[in-house]
């Protein structure tokens, strides 16, 4: 279960609730839109498929020291997340690329995969992403010159169903091949094999993930989605137009990186839009902690937590006298929970609002309700202010300007 | 030599030039200031002291497959800038931790850890910090469960003179400890031990960082910091309040943690203050691309580049048409770089002004200029409005409280 807090808010600005009518027209208007085919996702993907997700991840996983996950945005970021969070010990070195044209990085790359045994799982939902076409060309080079007519084997794609590059690659080295539905956007699209093939390859439990989705799709989860996006809408209606998120766990710092796109890419439009931030606490207190307590107060934060964190790691006996002493033999999950409680109650105490999202556990299924509801919320955070969560006009600008500098 | 492009920023909002008056001025104050020890530094430290931490460094490598760096903040954020992009092929395994309080970070750790020698470089400047010391008590009792007597020779320390826990440590068990200058902050440190015995660890030149740092102390640095600092000050009195640092090599992407922990903290103080983020492009663009080109318009964006970005990679050929055959063995390198032009085209189009900030190469003499130059352009940038840049009033609130609910 997903719960929102949002009383050291609504300490700061009044968080009007929408009526039942307003809420049942923003699902309405969610339900009616063409590229809400992910709501549903999480029940639609059925045992069959998630086994063959899983055969083609195991089958790569077994001939991989090391796998390179390539894609860029919502192809990278849902995966990376799952991966970060959840890999299992013993699972293959993870490496990313395809999100950036940087030769200096890619001949590192291929510096450390010297020696390993690797595959590649690449991933665009169009097809056509500059940068993942081209470090796939340096990755498949090097495939093909280690493994000669097995490299082909050692690549699994993902990608959307229409004709593109990547389909071709995918046709022409009879590579497997996993389907983003066409209706479903990359930054909705971590519950998809977007995100589930990969983190399948590093040993992810995705049925629990998916499990963790589809039982959160219920009332309760509309529930907390709608309070969370009416407070952050009343907040950026009261000044507030930049949104923190952070968690005391480092497992979801890059859900951080992944939310952040989600909600960037939905509400940054003509002019308007909460600015999206990412802090990863405590060690970003070290950094912006001066600036949260003491800056401009145009600040609000959304904290992310585990009702149970799982680990039974104590603080150490000591022999000698570091002043720790009375947090000896405790806790640490123990000990952070009240961290956070102390720190959360300094930022209200200095005017920033605080959003509490609190998950079950970090662990599949945490991840996965976590993921969902986030999805849910940015949705209708939008509509409820009219704007449309599953367009993107902007990034057209620099695409277009890269194309017309490269020739392509 | 760094240089300063202020002419996508120009185009959209006036940088008045200080007067020599002024700037003089400004330099005084900082020079005259009691915690400025640190500009002078680069060329204090001299090849004596430079072969010290050298010789503890490669001692503790060549026990080690693995090395953790436990640190939080400015004991961490300066070493690990330097270890992202620098570090010598074969270097031992970086880890990190010592700035959070999650049980769950740690338990994970100890697993990575097992079967690889490791050993700890741990920094504190204060030598109490909460986390650090939690984190050197679990690593501390794995390293004397494994190596017994000899563990201590696995640890080096870095510290300030001041009698503290660290400290007390270090003398406890006589670790190798060097020191943090009394009078320079965390977020200055990055060219001190606390940055330099951790990169030295992992092979970085730190010679050629200093030398990189020294080399820039030069009418010419101070130029190009004044006019940084001047740009982003007309910058936030125009209405653009919050600044996003961006590379487009990824071996820069630590260093705007860094970067975001010297601006944020430095600044953020009386309600006032820029509000700094970051972005790795072109990864970034796939997630933040629509808000930047289209979100609210209190935006600017402070670009570093390497004027040689070194790297011969070329797309390679390939045997089917993907749409690249245009950039078909052309340089990486190139192909960013014409990237680079096309995207902050774009974004000043849309109305963020761009600072451009160029170094010459991404080696040590590149990025130990560069932290040298973000040093100076931060102190300026707050001596010029009044703002003290060496304190952090505002991070006592949250330590108080967590001392509180822990009871230490």
């Amino acid at each position: 279960m997903i719960r929102v807090d949002i009383s050291k808010a609504e300490a700061i600005a009044a968080v009007p609730r929408m009526t039942d009518g307003e809420r049942f027209a923003v699902r309405q208007k969610l339900l009616a839109h063409p590229r809400s085919e992910w709501v549903g996702l999480p029940s639609v993907y059925g045992a069959e498929y998630v086994a063959r997700l899983e055969t083609a991840a195991a089958r790569l996983r077994a001939q991989c020291g090391a796998v390179v996950i390539v894609g860029a945005g919502g192809s990278s970021l849902g995966a990376r997340t799952l991966i970060d969070a959840l890999a299992e010990d013993g699972a293959p070195e993870a490496y990313y690329c395809g999100d950036n044209l940087s030769g200096a990085y890619l001949e590192k790359l291929l510096v450390r995969l010297r020696g390993k045994d690797f595959g590649v799982v690449v991933s665009s939902k169009s097809g056509g992403t500059l940068e993942t076409l081209a470090a796939l060309r340096v990755l498949y080079a090097e495939l093909r010159a280690r493994y000669g007519a097995s490299a082909p084997a050692r690549v699994l794609c993902v990608t959307g169903d229409e004709p593109s590059a990547l389909k071709r690659f995918a046709d022409e080295y009879s590579c497997e091949t996993f389907d983003i539905p066409a209706n479903v956007g990359g930054r909705y699209s971590a519950l998809t094999p977007a995100g589930l093939l990969p983190a399948a390859v590093f040993g992810v439990n995705i049925a629990e993930v998916l499990r963790g989705a589809a039982s959160e799709a219920e009332p309760e989860l509309s529930e907390a989605a709608f309070r969370y996006a009416e407070a952050r809408n009343a907040l950026y209606k009261a000044g507030f137009g930049t949104e923190i998120f952070a968690s005391f766990e480092p497992c979801a710092e890059r859900l951080g990186a992944w939310w952040r796109q989600l909600f960037g890419e939905s509400e940054g439009k003509d002019g308007q839009g909460i600015f999206p931030a990412t802090a990863a606490f405590t060690g970003d207190l070290h950094s912006m902690g001066q600036y949260i307590q003491d800056g401009r107060r145009d600040l609000f934060e959304t904290v992310l937590r585990f009702s149970d964190a799982r680990s039974a790691l104590r603080v150490p006996a000591s022999e000698f006298d570091d002043g720790l002493s009375p947090v000896a033999l405790r806790r640490f999950a123990e000990l952070n929970a009240l961290a956070e409680e102390a720190v959360l109650d300094a930022h209200a105490a200095g005017g920033v609002p605080v959003i509490r999202i609190t998950a079950a556990e970090p662990d599949g299924r945490g991840f996965g309700a976590a993921v969902y509801f986030f999805e849910l919320a940015c949705a209708y955070s939008c509509l409820s202010r009219g704007i449309d969560p599953f367009d993107q006009p902007g990034v057209e600008a620099y695409k277009i300007r890269i194309k017309q500098r490269l020739d392509i």
